[in-house]
């Protein structure tokens, strides 16, 4: 299993996690989180080793919702209730919106205190990495990756904060469910457009105690607007994180599929495409001369003293002058 | 007016246009659609002027929806209502989905022949340009913008096909409209997700015949699914383009508001910005160097067999060096 050149800490970490270490684990990611190249480099001979002996595959499910939804308790019943099964559970936190982290800001094994007692459970308040346009970064994969090889049967994300990615964590899960907290029926603003479109389940949470009544009518409402658009199949269910009901519900509905990996080969591709250009977009915009080129373009169309085509024609004429300049040095 | 370096074409169409001539102008798209570089150059040249001259605001109104919800015919009715009271009217079509044209594919002027024999209209199909991802090209812009400095009150723009582009052609007008026929209830499958969000009026066209109580009926159900989202104050009125009713409410609508030139600039500032990443964004991608590049990087991902932050290292590293060794050569 040793690569010749793999670090003498690689190894020891690998071993540890093929021997179901949770805390060999947590020392991997925190390799691959690392902003020091060395230690980075090591997560990844981690990563790339357990890659090719481990054909493990996780249910990975994705949570996202407004802040006060519930969803960290929710998940944490969620976790409880699939340990009691037999399944081993892990938990991660996306925080797209916070790209200062590097390092672990939430205190989720605070919050998920009963979770993080169990033994199978294994529960990593992850970092968004360095703040990419859709709030994944290519850590974000590599660290989910990295507990699937670690042998885990599901792994629940918890996305914190609104931002514009749902799109692409559907595209790293096999299920993206919407949590949200009753409201009074005309006060669902704060909902983000569209986001009722790419989710996979919608779970009104909280429906407990005096929330019950505004919890089913929210329900009903969001059943009756989607009912318009009857393309999309969404669900819309209830559950209250607190006092456990609908737990069991929606356990079935994240344990009763089957794993697609074509279909996952296939969404990671595209996945991996749209990274591809971002990052290589992001580079290209933090150039100093493209920069300044597409400043004086700007300003020329906006002060009427240049077409919109002369200025696209400049910029395209500059960077594959670059391109080309590297082709035969 | 005339500076040193223009074509005596350009000063010839710069003077029709100016006389209100409407060959004049539509000589001018055609030079700015042509794929030839000196008809393409002269066009810039009649642009550029009259932009320095020629201060006119146009109302520019866009009209998205479905095939066969009637846009050319209310369009039509609109037009003619509009120059009935002392507008001048000018008549774009966008085609996003159909790239191949190039030339006038619709045959617009056959389609709305009341209002192409009117003298202060100009009805214009013109084409979608080289395909650029969001149905915008740089041609779209120059076109418009064109027709604006020759001096028409409303410009009314008809998108055809159901391209991702509406959020794009929000950005190039002051209004977007989306036009739906009336529908049996459950059946609005064909409207794409998230557009009712992003238009600033919903039009159930057809209100007219045998489809009166239906079209109400659709309206009914589009008001009460966007109640339940009050962020988008998005209103919903109904109209017959063949019986005329409620184009006056239509007019008033695209009448009753103040062209805000900060706004617009804002908006086209926007806009800019996302044309020349895209288009940037293009060049690279079409690059053999980079094509590769992702192509390995991206099997190596999903044959289990590289990390993707090592995959994307190796491509920003690619791209860093061929805009370094431009600057030093």
């Amino acid at each position: 299993m040793t690569a010749p050149s793999l670090a003498p800490l690689a190894l020891e970490i690998i071993n540890g996690i093929n021997e179901k270490d949770t805390r060999a684990l947590s020392k991997a990611i925190t390799l691959l989180e690392s902003k020091d190249n060395l230690k980075k480099t090591i997560g990844m001979q981690v990563l790339v080793n357990l890659k090719k002996h481990n054909q493990n595959l996780s249910r990975k499910i994705a949570f996202t919702g407004s802040p006060g939804a519930g969803k960290s308790t929710l998940i944490e019943a969620i976790g409880l209730h699939l340990l009691t099964e037999g399944y081993n559970v892990a938990v991660l936190t996306i925080d797209p919106s916070s790209p200062i982290s590097g390092g672990s800001i939430l205190a989720d094994k605070t919050r998920m205190q009963r979770l993080s007692n169990k033994e199978r459970a294994f529960i990593r308040p992850s970092a968004s990495g360095k703040g990419y346009l859709g709030g994944i970064t290519p850590t974000t994969l590599d660290v989910i990756e990295i507990v699937e090889t670690a042998g885990y049967d599901f792994i629940l994300i918890e996305t914190i904060g609104v931002g514009q990615n749902e799109i692409d964590i559907k595209d790293l899960v096999d299920k993206l469910i919407l949590v949200l907290p009753p409201t009074a029926g005309d006060e669902l603003q704060g909902l983000k457009k569209g986001i009722t479109e790419v989710v996979d389940l919608i779970l009104i949470n909280k429906n407990d105690g005096m929330l019950k009544s505004a919890a089913e009518l929210t329900a009903m409402q969001y059943e009756s607007a989607l009912n318009i658009f009857p393309a999309h199949k969404t669900d819309v269910k209830l559950c209250s994180a607190i006092e456990a009901t609908g737990i069991v519900e929606v356990c079935m509905f994240i344990k009763d599929f089957t794993i697609n990996t074509q279909e996952r080969q296939q969404k990671l591709g595209q996945l991996l495409d749209r990274i591809a250009s971002q990052e290589l977009l992001q580079t290209l915009m933090k150039d100093e001369t493209i920069k300044q080129l597409i400043y004086q373009q700007k300003t020329a169309i906006l002060t009427q003293k240049e077409s919109l085509t002369n200025a696209i024609e400049t910029l395209i004429i500059y960077l594959t002058s670059c391109l080309k300049g590297k082709k035969t040095p």
